[in-house]
């Protein structure tokens, strides 16, 4: 636990992990957390407002993403702005052990697994907010947020499956594979008349 | 209602959206939405195994996807597949107005807004397990699939919005546009060593 030794958010986060994994999710209180990692219910709920966000981070990727977006010169393309805002995603990841933990939980569990998919649906939804107040219309908006979230998506699973690069450098690599598959469409396809509005 | 006289389930749904949205989504009952139609509720319950799915079209889209992916030929890139896949998707799509209400009906429920992201993520893993099924690895599937239902998404929402070209002229058009987007990657980004398979 070296790392994270006496940071209190990951000690409950930890704690909370191993109580789901030895005695399931279901039959874990809040009371047995704080105690399991020497800490009192009180401080659980200083960090979290319930036993749920314990796995999901507090809305910490939400938050890092859009500050990250916030920060990216004005007149970047709207991809390139959430590739910029990317970078700033490794200071909230979980070290890859304890994410495929997390990610068992959440996968042996279904009202978790509905809450895991209306958080992305919710990432997606502020990231698309956020483009759209940049100047970009909606539609490229969209169309960004959903590459981007497939490069992102695509290098954390990498990540977590064991690939030891930089995190950069499994954005880049996704990106680049993404490219390639999009290569794939067959050239000349039609355009719909709504030109994105490239400002970059 | 001329198109979609005589079709028993058509019917059924209609009837359904109008009293969702007259009285509500919770406060409609299967008995009142086969009365409204003049129908049976056993006839209803031919057609979908509860109330909530008579806004799902019962898996149809999802069938059709699959029956679509096994015709196209063997050696087609994962993207491409797809697109092909897609082709039959206008059969299956609801007209605009009905759409428009049925997202409306949606977007005001919250737990229909959940089994609505949940019918989309089972939409990709599905899409996803075909393209590794005729020989493509998942990186690639899971990358293709993303690219796939974003220009799906893209051309679903621009018909609804009363874009009155082909269907199949909508995802080339999107197709095209997500192209622009991705054109934002800066060149030369890093790979990530597993190359997407081609075998086109």
């Amino acid at each position: 636990m070296a790392r994270w030794e006496g940071n209190t958010r990951e000690r409950l986060e930890r704690a909370a992990l191993e109580l789901f994994r030895d005695q399931g999710y279901d039959r874990t209180t809040v009371a047995q957390i704080a105690g399991h990692a020497g800490l009192t219910e009180r401080s659980f709920y200083r960090w979290f407002t319930d036993k749920r966000e314990v796995l999901f981070a507090g809305d910490e990727l939400q938050a890092c993403l859009e500050a990250g977006i916030a920060e990216v010169p004005a007149g970047t393309g709207a991809l390139a702005t959430l590739m910029a805002a990317f970078t700033a995603v490794p200071e909230v990841l979980r070290p890859p052990e304890m994410l495929i933990e997390l990610r068992a939980v959440i996968a042996d569990n279904p009202p978790l697994r509905e809450r895991s998919l209306i958080k992305e649906a919710m990432l997606s939804e502020v990231t698309t907010a956020a483009l759209c107040r940049r100047g970009h219309d909606e539609h490229t908006a969209r169309l960004a947020t959903a590459l981007g979230m497939a490069i992102l998506g695509s290098a954390t699973r990498r990540w977590v499956l064991g690939e030891r690069a930089d995190f950069a450098d499994l954005l880049a690599g996704s990106a680049a594979d993404l490219v390639a598959v999009a290569a794939d469409l067959p050239p000349g396809q039609g355009h719909s008349g709504k030109a994105p509005r490239k400002t970059r």
